[in-house]
Parts: structure tokens; C-alpha cells; sequence
């Protein structure tokens, strides 16, 4: 594997380790923990893991040799999108599973859950570890979607486990995948299996995170890299002075991400989808207030800017959201009518059978995105909301309202516009000294918890605005974070999802500024990440952590 | 103006002149010049300034004090898109002639040449230049794309440059705007104006060089962002293992980035539009070729990889030049035909009056890129092909190749794709250190080249791939670079484009290993750009300037 010459560089970095986490540590009980809501149907639900304590560590003031410990065998599963920092993680995890006895042994399951189910799975040598330390990607074992939820699957996965004699197993993922290590915890200790679950938060996406989860790893160094390219568009558009750029950034339906990119490069515009909820507004909405911007810095002679828009954007819009609702439902139940009709018969048929309300919307959308609507569909039959092009969709109706504005006199502009959407871009990035630290004391820190014998928890680490060797380790009972939410008609034990607190200092912070940056520009050039240098431009956290961590 | 930590950290960054630049120098003349072709042609045209030696330096053996140096009032003009390392270039143009006297003072015209015709200026002050060093942009006084080919132009500009009493004129952009800054330099010495003018080869798309010029600048900081980002998308896509990622990369006619960023990020496809058009392929050749090898990988079990397309290949395509050739002229002179037709009537009608083999070529495309040919047009009723998604484009045909292969039996494997285009991203990044080193010193050699007293002359530093305090410092006539061509159905004189040479070491380097890259996984992820640490990180040239230098 030919490496560039950061790679072989940053291969030698080690990553600084909690000062709690170094030597031999022993495990401290907290209080008893209860879920966040639906405490009976959840203790129900997880009669063998509800209610345990938090956990935290301590040196251990009698270690013994790391020979008179037993070796453990200990499996890995990425699971979900990708996210940097994952190979420190289980980097981490190697090497704290080799503190313990370094006879343990570590496998790594491929393509995600699914290696567990189908008995895929590597093991993960000194040597194989070594070529992956401090790099992005997913691609050490590779990662998957594949739901574990039945208990087909649970059972299929324990015959692997007890083959290679595996007796803890962490999950590394989302929300969802935390969700299903802990229900596979609860099932493991059941039938009292002999494997522990822990798992790991991991997305980019900034929805995984609580009162004691202070952020998901990945979420730094993806913002960072969609941040030094939108600051490159900034100081572009600040030079040629002609162009509004669109850019539509990653992060499903939180927007987590475009608000802390707007707060680290200051744009003219930031649309936050949880605010649009929450004020009802609909599509005109969102264009006009975009479009009143375009029209104040036009009279300023001003005409570009930048404008992020968070992806799941247009699932928030309540107007859209009923259309897709009443589409889905349309389409599915007149299957046979609509088969054999061309595009346009389709679209009038479409427009007659909605509700007035829909049928409006419907129509007042561009063709072309309408189109997108009734025709892509996936296989269960549903729009498939993230192929839609928002960030084209509201530059073109700002452009619609623009020309009305002019003919009513009030905007005399021009409005070029460029597009972009960025989220590959920086789901694989080299971890930034941040998530290369927090990812492996992650790992590190699962070896703990596994040693101490626990299961169903999550590892954790607090305290993430100080340096990262006084950072607190400890672990979580995952039930602890949830509720009953519905999900596809049937009330389900989830994660609750974290999406922006309209409450919250990050976003206070924003919205106190937001009206400076429309009509100045104000913008911020972050930069590339850097790994060495200065500490307040290579250490620094988001200024989301650091602004929560005021709410704290 | 807030700033990032980068940025406030980097503002410090002293850039490293060449040694031979360090205190007072004289200019040594070489052997007179003459132009690359064309010869009587081209001295008949710049009869003052053709012919010319060019120009080195050496440390002055008598300086004298600078208080009896004159001082000198000097213009810049940005001229052209943006690339990285334009502020660099005025402050070492700023710190050159402070250095000559400190009562000296520089003038910047405001939005490219059109500020010098308009009047529009801005004096640099030391408190400006401070603010702009090693940043990305053309913000300072931002650029613009007037062409200064007019007596009246010239003469309109003298009028301010005589008010200000500036006495020379730093032109900064590509082979256009250097063409035209000879031409200046030539009216202005024929007239007696007293009146300096001065070229920098600027341009990310690298294709301002030749045996004299090595590089122009910017080409390093952009084609390190974008393989930056193509490195993280490959490492995803090789995370992720199902998507066939079609990433198109900025450049105009020239595929010097595309063929830099396979070099170093080794993708599993990337075209080079010269190579298609030296061998006469079709779009169709262009696909196959891909598809091919979706389909070996597809037999190895990997459904995924990445495909570079330089922005130009669609004007390579010798069959798609003469169809948009034929088009122009078709839809010009039927303009009152045409007008009232409707989309399908239009793309009937062109279909029917084309000459046989272009309206097959047309009738051959996917009808929104057919569409887009013949609706979206520039002011002067061209096909803006710049515009064309050839990116989306390419794979949709890819698509129907593979499904075409299906039917034969000849592939058997999953197709889903993603697109990405680059160029904004990169063409304002901060410059890196070889970028704000070189711009630095060429500004600063342009100080001396005024010095010198000369005109018509182009900044120049050789030895590029040497640590900066060795280059060599000197200058060249512009019209060295010159040849005749024809351009709007007249003969000029202009600066010889530099497209991909295919006998050169860069593009035989990448030719010998691109059917491994095709079919093994090889990609390499170079990363972000550093500043800071160590020189085999931070210090490099590009790959195509280190395999040029092999050919000197």
C-alpha cells in the first residue's frame, strides 16, 4: 500500500491518552440510572440492564501483573456511515485489550453487522492495526447497515462468538446501532450467553449525544473539513463578486452540521431545519427570507454571498413533509392507475388526487423537483428525500421570487448562482488531533469497561473542552438514553436523537448574529485541519461542544 | 474583520526568498531572445520590445543606500480567476519596492483591468498588505475577466497611471492577460510613456508554462485541495465498497489538475482530454473504456471506484466540437425559426438540419445534456460547455453501456454512482508553503525587474523543485513565449497554451500504472495541506513539476 507522506507521518502520532486511563484502573460505581422517559416500559423491556450505575475509573491502587490478568477475546463491528476516527478506536481498543494480557485477541467483523450474522470476520494483528492508526476511513473491516434486531440474527451471531471464544463484543455506531447493542446486551444476558455489548458513539451527523454524551466522534473533523471548503468558496465569492453559492451540507435530519459550520465561517445565510419546524414555516418562507437577503445586498451592490442548507431540510418543511406522507400513500394505493402513464399524465393525475392543500404544493414546486417526487422512489415505495436537490430546488425559487421582487421594484440585482454539496468530503478525512485522541480513548476506554465485566453500557468520555489527558473516562448504561418513541406504526425502546436546541447557546449564538453576517460580510476562513503547530489551531473542539458544554 | 486561528497564526508566516534575492541586486542580461515560432511575424509586431535578453540577477557589488534609491509608485492589477498565492505576489511586490525605497508606493486596481480603463484604485498601504499575507483570494482588490486590447483602453489607462505617477504596471494572470500586458508593454514603449509593464504567470489550471516558466502559481494549493478531497472521497468509497464515485475537476482545455491529482491520489479511472483527442475517440470510446473496467472490477466482487474528468474533456471529443461548431452556427443564423419552438419542436428541428454524422452525435445524448446544448447559451449564442454536467453525463452512459454488457453476459455487478465537482474549493485556499514562497519571491523579482528598468518582461524563479532560498531569480521577455494562432477567424500573437504533453515524464508516469490503478485498489490519500511540521509534509512540489524537471 503506497501511503502519502502525511500518512507515513502521522502514523507515528500517539494519541494522548486520559491520565486516569494510563496504568491499571478499577471501576467505580455511581448512582443507579434510569431512561430519560418511559421508565416502566423500559425496565420492562430490559429487565437484566435497566437501572444499572454510570461507571467511572480510578487508578487501581493494587494492580496486579498484566500476566496474572486472563486474556480476553474481544469482537468489533463499524456499523453505519463512516465517520474518522473509527480505526482509532479500535486501535485503542487493541492496545487497551493488550495492557490487560497481551495474549488477548481482537476480531474485527466485516461489512458491518451483517459479518456477525454471516460469521465474516478478520482477526486484527499488531501488524494490521499498525497500518491503520490515525487514518480515516472504515476501511480496516469495513462497515454495513444491516439492522440487529431479531433474534435469529442474535442467536446466529452467538454460535461465531463462542467458536472464537469472543467474550465481549463492541458495536460501534449511531443512534440506531446503539439502540440495537443495547436490546442485544439485554438478550445475551438473558440467556446468560457469556458476551458483553458495549457500545461506541459514532456520526458525524452530531445526533448522538445526551446530558452525559458530550459529542459523537467524527462530527469534529467532518465540520472542519466542510469548513476550510466553504471558507475557500467564501474568500472566492468575496473576490469574483458574482456569484450566490448553494451549498448543502450532509447531517440527515439534525443541523447540527450546518450550524456549526456557519458559526466557525459565518455565511450570509444558514437555514437551520429544527427552527423551521418549529415556526411552521413553509417553502415560500424560506424563500423569501433568503430572498430579502439577496435583495439587501444587491442595494448594497453586494451581489454574492453564501447560503448552507442542512440536508434533511426539506423533511422539516410541515407542508412538504404532508405532501410526502399523502404521495407515498397516493402512489402506493393507485400502483395499477399510475403504471402506465407518462410523465406528464402522471403529474396531472397527481395534482386531481391529492388533497387541495398537497395538490398546491405539489404544484408550486419546480417541474423537474416534482418529478423527483413521483417518479425516484425506492423500493419500499417511498421518496427518496435525500436525491432530492434542495440546494438547486430554493435557488431557483429564489430566483422566481427575485424576479417578482424586481417587477415590484424592489430589487435591482443580478443573481448567478453555484451549487455544492458536501458530505463525502469529509466522512473519511483524517481524524484532527481531536477525534484521533477522543476515538482512541473511546477504544482504550471499552477495554475498561469490558474488564470491569460490565454489559449494555456505552463508552464515555467527559470533560472534552479540556485538554484530552484530563478528560474523564467512563462508561453508561445505554437504556439509559432512551424512550419509546413509533417507529413504521409500532412503539420501539430508541435512543432518543439529538437535534438542535433552539435553546441552546449554539444556536442563541447564531441567531444573535445571523443579521450581521446576512448584510456584511463577515465571512471566516477556517482553513485546512492541521495536525501540527499551535494548539489553539491544531487542538481546538467544534464551537458546538464548547458553546454546550456553557449550557452544562 | 474576525479571523480564524490559522489565519491569525499564519499571517506570520515568513515567506523564504531566494538567497540571491537577499539585499541589493543587478540584473545581468543573457542572450537576446526570440519567440517560440513565428519569429518575423512576432518582432514585426513588438518592434520595441521583441528580441530582448533575458534577464538574471546577481548581489549587487556596490549597493547603494537605499535613501538614494528613488523611490517608485507602482500599479498590480489581478486579472482572471482566482488563484492561491495572488496576496503573496503583492506583498513581495510591496516589500520590493519598499526595499528600494520606503518612501516608494503601490497602487491596486480595483476588480481586475477594468479598474485601470474605470479609474477605480485603491492605495496598498503597509496596514492593507498586512492584513492580506499569506491568505487565499484576490480579495485585496479583487479580479475581473475585461481584456485590455484597446488603443483607447491603453490610452485611458495611462491618464490615471500619469496622475498617480506610477512607472511601472504588474500585471498578475494567465496567458491571456500576459499576452495583453506584452501588447501594453509594447504600445507604451513605442509612445514613450514612460511607463514599466510587467507579466506573472498565474493560473491554477497550469497550462502558463513552457521551458522557461516552470509553473504558474496556484496550481500546487489547488491540486492539493482537491486531492485532499478526492483522497477522502476514494477512502470512503473504499469504506462504503457500493459507489462508483464520477468526480470532475476544474482546468479548463488543459487536463494538467485531473492528471496531477491521479498522480497523487492514483484513482481507478481518470481521462485525459489531450490523449482523446490525439487518438480521435468518440464520447462512446470514452465510455467503453470506463465501463470496461466497471466490469473487471465488478468480476472481482469490488462495486465501487472513482473516475477523474477534467472540466475540458467534452471540447476534446473531436466528434462533440463539431456538433457544438455546427450548432453555433445552425442556431445563429435560424435564430427567428427557432424562437417560437417549444423544447421537443426545437429538438426536432435540429435534429433534422444538422449534417448527418452531428445530428446522430446528437441525437446519440442523453436529452437533458442535448437540451442543454441547444437552450443554454452565452450572450453571444454559444454552447456554454462549461456548464455541461459531463460528469453526470459520462456515467449515464456508463450505465447504459453496463446494462447493454448485462444483456451479453459480459457484466454482472451493481452501478451506483455519486458526482462531485471541484474547483471553487481550491482556487482561493491559502497558499501552501511552495506557493506562498514562490508568489512571494516572483513579486519581489518584480520589484527588481522594475528596477532593472525594463519592459514587456515576465517575473521569473527556476529550480522550483530546489528548496526556495536556492531558486534562481530573474526574467524573460513575454514575447519569447509567443507564436501566431488564430482566434475569432484572426491571426494574433499569444503565449502558447500548455496542454498535457504525452510525451512527458508526468503523463508516461501515469500511463504505466493506470491499468493497475484501473483494477486494484491503489488509492492514496494525500490529506490536507499543511503549514506547519515537517518538510517532506509540508514543503513539496507537485508531482508534475518534480516529473517535468526530470524532462530538462
Amino acid at each position: 500500500m503506497k501511503k502519502s507522506a502525511l500518512q507515513k507521518i502521522r502514523a507515528a502520532y500517539r494519541p494522548k491518552l486520559p491520565v486516569e486511563l494510563e496504568g491499571a484502573v478499577v471501576a467505580v460505581e455511581g448512582k443507579p440510572t434510569q431512561s430519560v422517559a418511559d421508565q416502566e416500559e423500559i425496565k420492562a423491556l430490559f429487565p437484566n440492564t435497566y437501572g444499572l450505575p454510570e461507571l467511572s475509573f480510578k487508578k487501581d491502587p493494587n494492580p496486579v501483573a498484566p500476566t496474572s490478568n486472563r486474556p480476553l477475546n474481544v469482537g468489533v463491528i463499524l456499523s453505519g456511515g463512516q465517520a474518522p476516527g473509527g480505526h482509532n478506536v479500535i486501535s485503542g481498543l487493541f492496545d487497551g485489550i493488550k495492557k490487560i494480557n497481551r495474549d488477548s485477541r481482537l476480531f474485527g467483523f466485516l461489512m458491518g453487522p451483517g459479518g456477525l450474522v454471516d460469521h465474516q470476520y478478520k482477526e486484527l494483528t499488531a501488524e494490521i492495526i499498525d497500518e491503520y492508526r490515525n487514518t480515516g476511513g472504515f476501511d480496516i473491516i469495513g462497515s454495513g447497515r444491516t439492522k440487529l434486531e431479531l433474534k435469529e440474527q442474535f442467536d446466529k451471531g452467538l454460535e461465531i462468538l463462542k467458536e472464537l471464544g469472543i467474550e465481549a463484543l463492541v458495536i460501534i455506531g449511531g443512534d440506531d446501532s446503539n439502540t440495537n447493542a443495547a436490546i442485544l446486551a439485554e438478550y445475551y444476558k438473558s440467556i446468560n450467553a457469556g458476551v458483553q455489548v458495549i457500545g461506541c458513539p459514532k456520526t458525524i451527523d452530531g445526533d448522538l449525544k445526551n446530558n452525559v454524551i458530550e459529542t459523537s466522534f467524527g462530527f469534529d473533523t467532518a465540520t472542519k473539513t466542510y469548513c476550510e471548503v466553504i471558507g475557500n468558496i467564501q474568500r472566492d465569492c468575496n473576490s469574483a463578486r458574482k456569484y450566490w453559492h448553494f451549498i448543502k451540507l450532509m447531517g440527515r435530519s439534525a443541523s447540527h452540521i450546518a450550524l456549526e459550520c456557519a458559526l466557525q465561517t459565518q455565511p450570509n445565510v444558514c437555514i437551520i431545519s429544527e427552527e423551521v419546524e418549529a415556526k411552521n414555516q413553509t417553502l415560500a418562507d424560506v424563500v423569501n427570507y433568503i430572498a430579502d437577503i439577496v435583495a439587501k445586498r444587491a442595494a448594497n451592490g453586494e451581489n454574492f454571498g453564501t447560503v448552507l442548507i442542512p440536508e434533511g431540510l426539506i423533511e422539516f418543511i410541515p407542508a412538504v413533509k404532508r405532501l410526502i406522507a399523502e404521495l407515498n400513500d397516493l402512489l402506493a394505493k393507485s400502483a395499477d392507475k399510475v403504471a402506465g402513464l407518462d410523465e406528464d399524465a402522471l403529474r396531472a393525475f397527481v395534482i386531481e388526487n391529492l388533497t387541495p392543500e398537497n395538490s398546491k404544493t405539489y404544484a408550486s414546486l419546480p417541474h423537474d423537483v416534482a418529478r423527483q417526487l413521483t417518479l425516484d422512489r425506492d423500493p419500499h415505495g417511498n421518496v427518496q428525500v435525500s436525491l432530492i436537490e434542495t440546494e438547486k430546488l430554493i435557488s431557483r425559487m429564489v430566483a422566481d421570487r427575485l424576479e417578482e421582487m424586481r417587477a415590484e421594484g424592489k430589487y435591482n440585482g443580478k443573481f448567478a448562482t453555484m451549487h455544492h454539496f458536501f458530505g463525502y468530503e469529509g466522512r473519511c478525512a483524517a481524524p484532527s488531533n481531536f477525534d484521533a485522541d477522543y476515538c482512541y480513548a473511546l477504544g482504550y476506554n471499552a477495554a475498561c469497561l469490558i474488564k470491569a465485566g460490565v454489559t449494555g453500557y456505552m463508552t464515555l468520555l467527559r470533560d472534552l473542552t479540556r485538554p484530552s489527558v484530563q478528560w474523564i473516562p467512563g462508561g453508561i448504561p445505554i437504556t439509559m438514553m432512551m424512550n419509546m418513541e413509533r417507529r413504521h406504526g409500532e412503539m420501539k425502546p430508541v435512543i432518543q436523537k439529538a437535534l438542535v436546541d433552539l435553546d441552546g447557546t449554539p444556536f442563541k449564538k447564531f441567531a444573535a448574529k445571523r443579521d450581521n453576517w446576512a448584510v456584511e460580510t463577515s465571512f471566516i476562513y477556517p482553513g485546512p485541519v492541521q495536525y501540527f503547530g499551535p494548539a489553539e489551531v491544531c487542538d481546538q473542539p467544534s464551537m458546538t461542544l464548547k458553546y454546550e458544554q456553557l449550557d452544562r
